[in-house]
């Protein structure tokens, strides 16, 4: 049905298989940075306009590969998709983030809540589909959710937040509560992944944007628990990826939780965060966004310094801590990849010479 | 000069010395979350009109200890009294944080910068003497400043920052401009520091809010590289505690930095920290503020579990991972300061008797 595969590295890094250079893909990479983005966007009327059109969302995934060697794609929607289609009335006003019309935070809007029916959520299966017969098996694509936490997060809260003040005063004021939408989440977001992998997505990565913002012991019990449910369901011919922001301090259970892939931000160290997990599990990550903000002789500087710190093992796929920033200049978004696998396909002719 | 202390009890916690309780005080508890605060600060007229007039700020330092058996106060006051005193023109626009008029960007600005005169900040130290003496020994008193970095993000950034994209571009950009500002901020905060111990205070804490927000290898360089040069000059007659929100992942250096006390926020585990650590600092923290909007069965829940978690050794002293939340209901606090003082009294007695 689809095209064989071109460039495999990222797929074999995920399962800590040899690669001729580290693979390299950005978390955002289709997105406001890119002026051709904004012209899409701005033909689309508004940002879920884009996410809801297949064409449209195939057109922006392709775009950042246009003009980067880069060796994924990840499918362009949004986390908050499955709540939207839960009911909670998703919307983007101008120039803000996003915000439900129908937060979830009293016992009669948890009792209301169901797993949404997956025809709401076609628009993104017929996006995966689109884009995997637009990439024609350049590089493999990724589809995701949001982990049920972070969905959750956005559900009670209604909105981002500084502070995360309702979701966690129902976290400690009413557990029942909120492991209640959690387990629905977990459901939803496996029902999802799944139905992304049936329409052709050949890696999964579940955004736990938040977990980093819980107390030890809750991010156990309120995050990684439910993100470990949503693994156990899904469809395992194609690797997992988890990724935690601020998930530095529970390493060894997320590598734990099933995944075949654990993202890392900026704040570990790529050495010891290989130490800590072991041969368990391929490690994603980790430069700090802002890096892409000192200019190219830094960027090239600072991919060598993660590159050196993973050091010559399978199982490093590169990428950012976080988000590419939409102020980024994309010039240097180039010389990162261009350094990324310019350097590491070096190091790995010098570490096989000194053999 | 000073009355005797009476509950000395957060000192000897400092010093790892065994205490009958463990000793507690809350971050920012002289606040909004108290009407008397608001009543004092509206006649003030502003934030800056209570932390410049010292029998104000005595007033407001000593409003939590007539409501709770608090085991230290600290200097009510702001992390950015030091770049206000530089020039930079501090001021807080009504419902903003705080934002300063001449930011610190470029080549000529961090050439003019320089170690304020002391003279402009009198009216802090006029403020520790004056609690001192209003405290007449009942618990000690904590004087404090933004450390090194924390003061450069704010001078640089001009405000409060989501990304920290101006400082974290000098600093790969311009690492040598960044140094500069540091060095100079490091020298002024040991100066300032010095003279609040002269003034009357019993301990001083460094408060690296933002350190959390580095990559590692950048935070050693830009931000505990210079938090050390600070308490490298400090007069050592008193306890030094050094609190980065989101250090957990070098914990092992920040413990090394010369502080007696490092402060932790809710992502560690208590445990494990104090294994990470040994024997060389106490601890100080580390519950969730949003804990507090719980109710008062999970605020003494989880008091007891960090309790627990650090288990039954000297060098524990109870408080929160960051400020206490405006919206904070008092009752709750009542509740979490008598729950950590019976808690921990009952324990010891427990574990005394079982030996």
């Amino acid at each position: 049905m689809f095209a064989p595969l071109v460039n495999d590295s990222f797929l074999r890094a995920c399962r800590r298989q040899p690669t001729a250079h580290t693979p390299v893909w950005l978390m955002r990479q289709a997105g406001r940075y890119l002026p051709e983005y904004l012209a899409t966007r701005t033909r689309a009327g508004s940002f879920m306009g884009l996410a809801t059109h297949p064409e449209l969302a195939t057109e922006v995934t392709l775009q950042p590969l246009e003009r980067f060697p880069l060796d994924a794609a990840i499918l362009f929607s949004d986390i908050l998709t499955v709540p939207d289609a839960m009911g909670l009335g998703l919307s983007f006003a101008q120039g803000e983030g996003p915000r439900f019309a129908h937060p979830v935070r009293d016992e009669a809007a948890v009792a209301a809540l169901a797993v949404p029916d997956m025809q709401k959520l076609r628009y993104v299966f017929d996006a995966v589909t689109s884009i995997r017969h637009a990439l024609a098996g350049r590089v493999p694509l990724i589809g995701f959710s949001g982990s049920p936490w972070t969905l959750a997060c956005y559900m009670v809260e209604g909105a981002g937040s500084d502070d995360y003040r309702l979701v966690k005063s129902m976290l400690y004021a009413r557990p029942d509560l909120l492991h209640r939408i959690l387990a629905i989440n977990a459901e939803s977001v496996a029902v999802y992944l799944n139905a992304q992998i049936a329409a052709g997505a050949q890696a999964v990565m579940v955004f736990d944007s938040w977990g980093g913002v819980l107390a030890d012991g809750a991010f156990q019990a309120f995050s990684l628990a439910y993100t470990r449910r949503v693994l156990a369901q899904l469809d395992r011919s194609v690797p997992a990826i988890v990724f935690t922001k601020g998930g530095g301090p529970w390493l060894e259970p997320i590598a734990a939780s099933g995944a075949e892939v654990v993202g890392v931000d900026w704040t570990v160290s790529l050495a010891q965060a290989r130490e800590r997990v072991g041969d368990r599990v391929a490690l994603q990550g980790n430069l700090d966004p802002m890096v892409l903000f000192g200019g190219e002789a830094a960027v090239r500087a600072e991919a060598r310094t993660a590159l050196d710190s993973f050091g010559q093992h399978p199982g490093h796929i590169f990428n950012l801590g976080h988000g590419i920033h939409q102020h980024t200049p994309p010039e240097a978004v180039a010389a990162l990849v261009d350094e990324v696998h310019r350097y590491s396909q070096t190091s790995r002719t010098v570490s096989a010479a000194g053999k």
